[in-house]
């Protein structure tokens, strides 16, 4: 599948999914030949000018030179490029400079960059993201001096969490803003910052979480936009040191310093991770646009190779396309299902989020928030594992640096790490989802799915039936799991299982969706398996 | 657990495989005090001298240098240090100048050594295949002059079979052996040779595959040993690259060229690939032990780790270590579990191929056949899971490399892919152990697991009865998959999930044998996904 293919097969699916249909009679700029065109023009750009740029950052990866970062060779003028070419900005409001596009559309067109250079991308994921979140929460002076920076790429932005004794306990930070002349200064350490510093833009902001009083937990803590320069001089902001990683390289992954940099706080004080919210919703909305753009990659790698490689037949025969052998064809189809089952999925939130920011049917964030856990997680790991099941596929040359699959290996290793762990997507995915929401999300979803499943009865009847009763059996395992709140170490030891179970779940409706009724059996023993694991 | 907690480990599981008490029973040199010093030094030299290496020889890198291959700094004075101590040779002939110990001892001796450095030891694990080789198939001369000399490492071996168009496809190899004059002599090209050429031996001979006559297939194909030197003078055997890979950078992957190479036939003429099995089955159960070490190392680090890093807990009071969360508890059991079961297989096919070549009872060949695909195949992939799953405890970290836990899934990476992939594993467990051997292994599997699982009933019969009511459903598949002749494509479409229904069938006999109790729920809902997949 080339790339204009995959924006094809993006288009076609976007037409089965309910909540677009919706939106279009919303919308009127998302008529079908805007959106056909906007989605055929990323297809082209990702393929010209961010996939050249994929093994080059690779190789030479981002450096520290003289304590700035320096990034790999193409990325700055490619950077540029997106940017002037409206992508950076395509969401945003347009009273700041973007295009207000839906997020669906983004969604669409990010599957197409993160398959051109997902390293490139990080850049543009905390910078878009950035501009969001200080269009919501920034004061007008701000967010009319940072947001139309950063939508026009001049700018850029980070997001500033984790530190060497707060990963996913966010509570435990140490970084201190206190308000002095009325200003706020800020001073701490903070790592795994993403492009924390580089030279693709001009200005970069940091949007950090720093305690702002001592009380415990996240009650303390409040978030910051922090400058690396103010009036063109230097604001305390440094970088310690770049992590060596196994993959990724051509995105700086930074261990900054912050020493009584000026900051402008951004919402309430003591509301900072609510408030952050903003930014890390999208980057794991994001999350899983990067596992299906390399999962797109990855399957069309390992499908072009099988039609081209020959080998095996009879003995006494020219060899035979491996495509021909059975046990390749099967694992063409389980690469091949699996990216499009997220490739639907991922569908299915961006238009509901969509949805509920119209605000025209009440309830439906409880849906988005049940989603997002499962398409960001779900989407990281379908994008290891389909680069993992192509280099099966290629055989010894897939371990190899001649092909770019060892490459989406080594880099999509990350993402069910980033923007909170398997462990911490699947804790929210029980104790918020189900618990503290009372299920309203899991309810939805069983409505959502047994309504459309109703019409695919006539022309699929067997199938339809099977995830009907993948439905039922997950109704049954969240009561189950709500009635474990009384044991949560119990509960939260099956929390893994479950959230797995939910996915299977989705995967069985999007499968019936998208006509791969092939994949409802696996999907059906798949999901018993996690149930089982839940006892 | 450390090197030496392994080592005890071993021991452990040791003597918990009945095969061992009858191996011990009649052979006298496998008294308890000896096998504890034999396994308690394989720890000792794998800590102190080979894991060591292990960094090293990923960042160095095998490199060629004027034409020879020169292997990472350290690697040529370990290789003769292991040979010196007689790890090389431990179960070598002692007419040959090996010490002959069962190859069991010698199975858990390398799980401690691949666990200490995989890369150096891929030198090891053809050097000492090819001593096996020699022995059993040379000409008295030439078994006399080399096997003494591989064993003590002062010349090394490798096996050549792929070559360009011809990889998972033996049949189709090109590469000639012409007798001229009363010698063989062997032109064409090998790809994939593992330290294919290095600087630790003073000599290296290939066990070649090559073909003789134009008969189809693998009839035409005979097998030769062709040293790199004779007499002192270069053989027409060059190096024309060593491959740019994912991992194992230590061990030199080389594209090899023989140009009218002088060469001495091994076994008869036309049965070249049945002869070769001699090595391929030793490298086989060593891709297991390889795996086996990869995920012992794995499991050690997640587990300390989890112990030492802090994290969570009450906000009012300090961090707590992260063993203690459900989630990660869970994380670790899985990857614990995991490598309990892979190593108590790889003692229980050991054992089994020593008292096969013992000949005291018929049949065991069969079983061990049937074994063998899957200790290799999850052995690889009990690595590479292991590796992955550890990296996920330790978060960002462990995908950085200032822990080997990326390197380890580099390196295991290929281990599912060389000495023929999960796909060839699938076909041969399939259509040669189940259809053409009539399904004897698997009956000898039922009936040794069945009459072991007897002796657990009274301590553990819930988790026995679960585990004999996976037998009934694995002979049940075994029906239907046998059934399944006459249609091939169709069951070779099934034949990847018909070997993991194999494996967890396996798996959980060694769960219960090993007292893992808590592991076969979750087999048996594995082993129902697998069977549905069969459907």
């Amino acid at each position: 599948m080339s790339f204009s293919d995959q924006a094809d097969r993006t288009l076609e699916l976007l037409s089965l999914t309910p909540g677009w249909h919706r939106l279009r009679d919303l919308r009127q700029d998302c008529d079908d030949e805007t959106v056909t065109a906007i989605v055929g023009e990323a297809a082209n750009f990702a393929e010209g000018v961010l996939a050249p740029l994929n093994g080059v950052g690779d190789r030479a990866g981002a450096q520290v030179v003289d304590g700035r970062v320096r990034t790999p060779e193409g990325f700055a003028a490619a950077f540029k490029q997106y940017a002037e070419a409206g992508w950076l900005g395509m969401d945003v409001p347009e009273k700041f400079g973007g295009q207000a596009v839906p997020l669906t559309l983004h969604a669409a067109c990010a599957s197409l960059f993160e398959r051109g250079c997902v390293a490139l991308m990080m850049a543009a994921g905390s910078t878009r993201a950035a501009a969001h979140l200080l269009a919501e929460a920034a004061d007008e002076e701000t967010a009319a001096g940072w947001v139309p920076k950063l939508s026009s790429g001049e700018w850029a932005a980070t997001i500033c969490i984790s530190e060497p004794e707060a990963g996913s306990d966010v509570g435990r930070l140490r970084t201190k803003a206190e308000l002095r002349g009325g200003g706020w200064f800020v001073t701490g350490q903070k790592i795994w910052i993403s492009f924390g510093d580089h030279d693709m833009a001009e200005r970069i902001g940091h949007c950090l979480l720093a305690r702002t009083n001592d009380q415990p937990g996240t009650r303390g803590i409040s978030l910051f936009l922090v400058p690396n320069l103010i009036d063109g001089k230097p604001n305390g902001v440094s970088v310690d040191r770049i992590e060596e990683k196994m993959g990724l390289h051509g995105s700086p992954t930074c261990a900054m310093r912050f020493e009584n940099a000026g900051a402008v706080m951004l919402g309430q004080e003591g509301r900072g991770l609510p408030q952050l919210f903003t930014m890390i919703e999208l980057m794991r909305l994001l999350t899983g646009c990067q596992g299906l753009g390399i999962a797109s990659a990855a399957a069309a790698i390992a499908e072009d190779y099988a039609r081209e490689r020959r080998q095996g037949g009879r003995p006494d025969q020219p060899p035979v396309p491996i495509v021909t052998h059975p046990d390749v064809e099967r694992q063409l189809y389980e690469i091949r299902s699996s990216t499009e089952i997220l490739r639907a999925a991922i569908l299915e939130l961006a238009t509901v989020m969509d949805l509920a920011r119209l605000g025209t049917e009440p309830g439906l964030e409880d849906f988005t928030g049940w989603m997002l856990p499962l398409v960001k997680n779900f989407g990281a790991e379908a994008g290891f594992n389909a680069a993992n099941a192509a280099i099966q596929v290629l055989g010894g040359v897939g371990y190899t640096k001649d092909w770019p699959l060892e490459q989406h290996l080594r880099d999509s290793r990350i993402m069910a790490i980033y923007e909170g762990t398997t462990g911490m997507q699947a804790l929210d995915f029980l104790t918020r989802r189900l618990w503290r929401d009372e299920g309203r999300g899991s309810a939805l979803f069983l409505e959502k799915a047994r309504d459309e499943i109703d019409a695919y009865m006539s022309e699929h009847p067997a199938a339809s039936d099977a995830v009907l009763r993948i439905l039922d059996g997950f109704e049954a395992l969240s009561g189950r799991m709500t009635a474990m709140q009384g044991d949560p170490d119990a509960a939260l030891y099956r929390a893994d299982a479950y959230m797995r179970a939910a996915w299977t779940a989705v995967s069985a409706w999007m499968a019936l969706r998208i006509s791969e009724t092939r994949a409802v059996n696996g999907l059906a023993a798949q999901f018993a398996f996690h149930c089982a694991r839940c006892d």
